[in-house]
């Protein structure tokens, strides 16, 4: 089976010359994870968070670009038929191709050397990396008044957690508040189904679903075909700071390595004094049942960050109108701010980040047993050097790269101060035990050892 | 609380003397319906299906209508909390509610004393009193290619059937196909949020909710908010000839009384000669546990109207994508012998009603007695007195009328032909074993008694 | 030559039953105006000001109506080439004979025998019916915001007077002012000609060119494609008050006795004591060179109705930016005036118009010598009667059926109080002089006598 | 008087690298064209063609960028007035403004100083370049069907020349077509207002009125502010390529050195074997006064280039709807023609252009005197050779550096064969004498001298 897709979106107008370049990128390994983020993409409906599983599945499927005069096409051999409908694309899906070959190679193709270059030695112009992928993908919006929601949280949760998601997104909606998330099922696809149901009640057809995922985690958690916005950002850092950049208000449901990752990186940021006056709602919910767990977290982070960290979150349970109107008052503040300050309301230039939150972290065994994890440390440090940690044990879990070296090498080694330790190991037992790493199926084997 | 709504639609342009005439009626039996049909309205979130509750529940509700040279307002006084989010009504129940003024207050003082007596006489003229109301309503749209699915089916259906409607709702909105329904909860409700979220996958911004419903009935079957376009036909003879007139297609679920009125209404109809070229697919359809009512249903078309009847419809059983790629097919169809016989596509102005289909049957207990029920007669006549009969049995069911008549007089009477009454008895008997009749909760009473 | 046209606008859904009553109506007085109203809307660019030529010219044109089940179709036989280009009919005038149909024929056909009965004994009914027909033509918009300037004023002018209108017009445009006139040549299509090149450059894409027109001038004065809503009013009188119902501001340029009767009618209605708060900017202008002309205007109006008449107009000279600057400010204060009392942007409902002003005035030999023409009555009584007198010359000038009268019968004779006689004389005499009265190119004969 | 302008189009969405790179520009000497730019952009109305005069007039004029959060803004102090409307900017110019900040400060940032050198080896870099102007500019649809009618000819022609671009523009209008021109007075104005009024009366909204340039000749020619869209070559060369690349049809009308530099120009490089099978209808049209211009064109054609190269072109006299028939079938042609080939709608990359016609030519003193001209050799080098004579003459006359260098080192020496010298000497002094080298109000001095 072949078909042929036209060109949507930015990729509706390359010149020959860019043409001609997507084209020789073939043998290039920037192809290959094109091809690996188009099958990602092309098999959302799949029950799965194992990249190498779906890799496995699909051998004799295979992409190719084909250069026409009016610009480029995609080829398509052997796609999954889920994506499908009476053997033509859903449009959604169509969509997502050409976000995936826009991000994955035109960009890819465009951003030098030399910026690369540019961007280790100056945070300024990573920043400028960020919001050019975004404005590349038209995600930027001048007009755009703040009612951006980005939510946070598991793709492996339960019924009741999943149905508490849905119900909040369907009370964000209610509101006129827009849902971006990182993709995937779980937390990042119930705010965004319930929010359907809510724009259409309140007439709104310009609803937003906003994705941002990136090449690693694409496989594992793929967009949804509702995202009607979906970029990919080259890295880990800079998805997150592309989170944390669009956001107006942030949502974090229960979740495991991910979701505690996204957090850490969160409250690393606006423990920085230059950040004390940003207007930035969090809110930790989930249903009931959750409470417990939010203990957990709350515990946590007062343990290793403190009460100041503690402070800028709010934890509401069982409320998901409450939790809309909050975020809907604090868009509100958002905007106010925004204006008194000058900034944009599109993009959060004056968040101010540190390099240390910016530059990539490569969680192979040697950096993760590397990992400076003692309690005495700066804050901001801490956070950044757990977030590090978080972000390892999810590659382990399930990003290619990551499980490949954990068959070869075995779990990686964190090492530290023994108090600090016993508080990630049971943190982390706790999302073992609530079916959090992994989706459910199989018994989890972590990826992970923690040196005590 | 009191609550101020400015109009909407067609109601934002009155002129003084409409507005005059408007506010004059407010001791008129119509501007009671006008307030009944509003409390339906803002009441969507309930659930049951007895308007006679509803009505008791909110003694304390009212409604005003005030005056102001730019146009008509609506005042509500102790609505529903259900229709607000943070003390602002829901985008969709405000359209609402002024569909529901447009309809039954000001299309009410339009149509003349003169036009009801002409529409008495001259079928033609009742036609166009539906293409009138529906037009006035900015519900026919000369672009509109045919796309457009009725579906009936029960408001009580158990949930795998719920769930099966909303796959199939899902699969048309997958294909581009828009749901028009009777509006209310179950059958009525599902393939509408499963083509919501078919319309967002494939980046569908204009799909069509349509709700038909008559005065009587939208207490116990208030539309939802996803309906998005809302129109209040006067009787259910002209709900149901609206019903066959706007289609495209039309789906039969699992129902009770109200869905054997429904399919008898349009068999009776498909029957006549003049309709014998007709295009118009009439899918009946379930998930595999309804198999069996539908083989009752099969029989009771076939040992009643005959072989010719049956033939006009299709069952599949248990195949969303199937029944919607039927339909995709059938509209296509519908557009090719339209253009062929030069007919329009918003409206079959061509299909052949006749009166007996279209004059109003008043269900008292003394019409319902008196209907002409034996096999030996000519087969729409014979269709046209059973609808006659099922209609009086929803009236009995859910209607305030029709609940309060048997309160005071006992069961409606169903006399006939034993064979035809013993058919009748199983059909209804299988109906309230099934639950069909009422939502759950309580024991039903039968609101008739088949004499043999 | 023959030609099919489908149907447009509010015309483009109508049931069977009004297809077939417009279809029955071919042979009636009606349709014979329609036919005529068609010819003129074709041939808007001949340069003639004569209606009955212009039916000479073109005596094997003909009109008839096609009935599809999808609508209705105009054909037309032996159409003016001028209209077409390429063969196609260019979209604006298409749009016209639509316009033409639905006030001609469909409202025609719709406003009953009793309605016009009722409209004799009730001002208000009469306001309805004018609002009612500006409604179905679409032209009434509830969110409009106060911008729209009627511009009065000759058909006949000089080339000087005629480029000082375009420069009037693209300042208008300059600053998002609509235009609407009374259709035809010379001050009413100058100002549309100049805003279309004043929106263009403001980026304005949504400008207003509105054309108020009637039955009897329609040959005269035809509409220019540039006017992009049409309404065909059924008499002056009703023209008259649409002009100043949906007038946000007035300029009068220099013209002939068609702007003096639209003068007097203006005057006589703002002069009523419950009118003396009323926002409406009224400014008469022109060139240099027609100075002269607005000083004999500000004579004949101050020695009739008096200063409080002429207090209520200001004149400008020679500054079309002045002008603009000013109607964009009297706009502002009309938009304040209607908020603080309530009333509506779109038509001004609070306006108090006299029943001498509304009602139909017969311009026949009979009324026009009954005319009581004497200076010592109440000011809108003499205005009322002036307006007629002068209502009655543009008849004998340009219509018809006026031109017909006055060839079998010659001029009107107009009697009354000698000194306002003498007036009269003048005024009219200066037109005359001026080449106002008829398009250039013939000696004018007077189609009145003044009787001292 | 200091006006700051807020960023419309492309430039209201940069990053904060983006601005602050903008800013640091200021003392550039890109800075100091933009300037330029700016003010001849807000001089629009003024009637010289000597940039040097403009320049001079406004001294005081300068202009400031402005760095906030939320992106650039543009201060002006002491613009022209005729740029404002009561104080506030014209929408239009307000565009062309932020154009200008587009194409010749921010393009010129990003096109590195390693593009400007891939561009001189290889051609596809420049086409290249071409294309991600105009698509930066926002210019290219990949929606857009075949209509874009490229308008060539004189800034100075007469007023019956004017009214013919008038005419021909309307009729283009009428039949749908879009005019691009070089944007200035003249033969360039004259097709956009009448365009607008033929737009406006086939209701097309969407009309498209391209207006290219490029830095030295802007302030000379200035866009009219009906041009919406606007975009600013950075050199005479990939201006020229710009038009025919764009273009779906061209016209020709009278005109002086410009156009006899944009005509040699499109006939070298239709000449080609390889451009053989090119769809694209060449008329040079002007009023029956024009057709010794036309004339004397033609035989220079003839004489220099030859038959082939006048069989390219098609001459019309007096015939402004016979043109656009013309050019109305000629899109239909290449859009036909594109579709066989493959090509792109919007722009055509299949056109081959030779290096000699994309390399910029620097009309100085001694590359005009080095210019190899004469007859015997290949036909497409000699149009190249003659272009960049009358190229040259062009600078002489309006363009700042041209005018310079004149005033400081006499008028050009152009030497060769001569025959063709007398050709030339024949054409130009036809040009002098029908006043097409300068606006009309001073006497013209040759910025040539013919060596014979």
């Amino acid at each position: 089976m072949q078909v042929h897709l036209n060109p949507l979106g930015a990729m509706d107008l390359l010149s020959q010359l860019e043409v001609e370049r997507l084209k020789n990128n073939t043998e290039s390994e920037a192809f290959a994870l094109f091809r690996n983020c188009c099958l990602a993409v092309l098999n959302v409906g799949s029950h799965t968070d194992s990249s190498a599983e779906i890799y496995d599945q699909y051998k004799d499927f295979s992409v190719n670009l084909l250069a026409r005069e009016r610009g480029i096409k995609i080829e398509l051999t052997n796609p999954p038929a889920s994506a499908f409908v009476d053997g033509v694309i859903i449009k959604g899906i169509h969509e997502h191709l050409f976000a995936v070959l826009r991000d994955i190679l035109f960009y890819h193709t465009r951003r030098s050397a030399e910026t690369k270059a540019r961007e280790q030695q100056e945070p300024r112009q990573l920043t400028h990396t960020v919001f050019d992928i975004l404005r590349n993908a038209r995600v930027i919006d001048a007009t755009y008044v703040p009612s951006m929601i980005v939510c946070w949280g598991g793709h492996s949760i339960n019924e009741v957690e999943y149905d508490y998601t849905k119900e909040v997104g369907y009370q964000l909606g209610l509101r006129g508040l827009d849902i971006c998330t990182g993709c995937g099922p779980g937390a990042m696809k119930g705010p965004m189904k319930g929010a359907t149901i809510g724009h259409n009640k309140q007439r709104i057809r310009s609803g937003r679903y906003l994705g941002l995922t990136e090449p690693s985690i694409i496989a594992a958690e793929p967009p949804n075909p509702i995202v009607n916005e979906l970029v990919i950002l080259p890295d880990i850092e800079k998805r997150l700071e592309a989170f944390v950049r669009v956001a107006h208000g942030i949502i974090v449901f229960p979740g495991g390595a991910g979701t505690a990752e996204e957090l850490l990186y969160l409250l690393g940021i606006m423990l920085k004094k230059s950040n004390v006056e940003q207007q930035l709602p969090i809110i930790l919910t989930g249903p009931r049942q959750s409470a417990a767990y939010f203990n957990e977290i709350a515990n946590f982070i007062q343990n290793t960050l403190g009460d100041e960290a503690l402070q800028l979150v709010e934890i509401i349970i069982d409320d998901p109108a409450g939790v809309a109107r909050k975020l809907k008052q604090g868009c509100a503040d958002v905007r106010q701010y925004r204006k008194s300050v000058g900034d944009a309301y599109h993009f959060n230039w004056t968040l101010d980040i540190d390099p240390q939150f910016q530059q990539p972290f490569i969680p192979n065994h040697q950096n993760m047993a590397a990992l400076d994890l003692h309690l005495e440390q700066d804050k901001a440090k801490l956070a950044a050097n757990l977030r590090r940690a978080f972000s390892g044990i999810v590659a382990g879990n399930v990003k290619d790269e990551g499980i490949r070296a954990i068959r070869q090498h075995g779990p990686f080694q964190l090492t530290g101060e023994p108090v600090l330790m016993q508080m990630m190991d049971t943190l982390l037992q706790a999302f073992v035990d609530q079916g959090r790493m992994k989706l459910p199926g199989t018994a989890y084997e972590p990826c992970y050892r923690i040196i005590r």
